[in-house]
């Protein structure tokens, strides 16, 4: 089933212990709709400058995923820099220019109306939710994603839009943050009162946990021998969660279970090199090779 | 198979950001004997002062640890003091008082020196190697702990005690120091030049690694709702591990799996009271159930 997702496209200025781009494609939106396309068919709804070249649009091409709500605006594309301290777990936002992002307002064409998996990158929690108001068939599945500053600056609207979604996707750090708790387990258990009934809990290098109903499920970080850059890894997660689940057309334990794995094997891959650059060559042969090196990986029996 | 032990046996002054204990008891080879006698008959070999009660002599009763090496000097028990952040992943030493430990000098009592499972808890590796000199029969499994202090002070010593162990047991910061290498799987395939085989790297509540011949093993930390005191958890996460591999008798890769999984249910009992009071009146029962629901934790068929 196909899959729709709205949010950011973006240009990266990244700087690693190691390495240093200026001018590389990102965008929540970006890495999530590239992920999600190895599973599924991909509507895309964002907001681009005159800056975004036909190259640039490139990454869309040849694969499951339809830009026709891909908005071109007059000014600049959301321009993001960053620096990666020296193990990568922490990062320092340089510049944020939201540039065309700053008024944003997400239309949805006709043909994307019905799409029955959606996810709603982070965004203004006020524009998430009128995504929603622009669906006219109830959708299979919501998912979202927010961050700190909404959590801070937009709790009320937050917790608005939060009632509409069954699937929340949040790092260790903003779940501790919505939910006031430290522990992480008191703090699914809190965000699954304001309305998503699943937690997918992201740590990094440190895996995912998956909170349904009254399961638990942990995975660890696929261990990498070389990471080149983390940024995305985090929004390609939940293009290879929501676009297995999109595939799958449905959603029990045994099927988010598997989602967790696609994710976070696609996470692990975008790791690898700088910005989208391993997504680009990446195959789903490959995908499925590192899935079953995940099971090998975490297999045990008592 | 008997597993024997050699290491501190302290008392601990611990501050949580919920709670403080002024005289917990403590040291390495406590939480390891404790927990490994869950699973074999350990022999421990360690040194109180004359602080040491009978009282506190009881957390080894009615256990399958033999005493006789636990060796008791005039002055007092080694004492540490330590404060943990706010969430409990850092934690800061307020005082090492080594006192009877200063002088340790392991001495094997005539009957353990045939014991082939060996657990050399973090001391000075020179005195780790003199317990390997006093062992009469080739042991089947020699594994080690260490930490910072050694890496950095005694480098030489502790290569050279290295090139006698078949398993290293240390935690993440500790694997990049001594393979002065960032990244966990090139600093395993390092240390793995030095002599152990098969190494444990403990990750803390992010759970733990297993790198054995060219295979990778990971299991993430076993999610608590509860967390008091993580003091011990690392020394009963070792505990559990090499108890239940002597208890096997043998070190497969399957059995290896196990045993990780057996050390981290160890080790999250741990956590849920201060000091050792949650090993004090846990049962093999419970340590049976809980290694199923790590299993249901994070089992999945793609």
């Amino acid at each position: 089933m196909s899959l729709l997702v709205v949010g950011s496209v973006a240009f990266d200025a990244i700087q690693t212990p190691f390495h240093e781009a200026e001018r590389v494609l990102g965008g929540a939106a970006m890495y999530f709709a590239v992920a999600a396309s190895f599973f599924t068919r991909v509507n895309l709804v964002g907001v681009v400058g005159d800056d975004f070249t036909e190259k640039d649009a490139d990454i869309f091409r040849r694969r499951r995923i339809d830009t026709k709500g891909l908005e071109r605006a007059p000014g600049k594309t959301f321009f993001w820099a960053g620096k990666y301290s020296a193990d990568f777990n922490d990062r320092t936002t340089l510049t944020t220019d939201l540039n065309v992002f700053a008024t944003f307002n997400p239309k949805l064409p006709e043909a994307y109306r019905t799409t029955p998996y959606i996810f709603l990158a982070n965004i203004d929690p006020t524009l998430q939710r009128s995504v929603l108001q622009q669906v006219s068939r109830r959708p299979k599945l919501v998912a979202l994603d927010t961050m700190n500053y909404w959590i801070e600056r937009t709790p009320a609207e937050l917790r608005e839009t939060l009632k509409h979604v069954q699937v929340l996707l949040i790092n260790d750090t903003e779940t501790r943050q919505l939910s006031s708790e430290h522990n992480l387990l008191r703090a699914a258990a809190k965000i699954r009162t304001m309305g998503p009934r699943t937690l997918v809990i992201k740590r990094g290098e440190f895996g995912a946990l998956l909170v349904h109903n009254d399961s638990v499920f942990a995975i660890p970080g696929f261990p990498l021998d070389e990471v080149q850059d983390p940024t995305g890894a985090g929004d390609t997660f939940a293009g290879g969660f929501m676009g297995y689940l999109a595939s799958a057309g449905r959603q029990d334990v045994a099927t988010l279970r598997r989602a967790m794995v696609y994710g976070s094997v696609l996470g692990s891959f975008t790791c690898e090199r700088f910005g989208p650059e391993r997504l680009r060559m990446l195959t789903r042969s490959e995908i499925n090779a590192r899935a079953r090196r995940f099971s090998k990986l975490t297999q045990f029996a008592l």
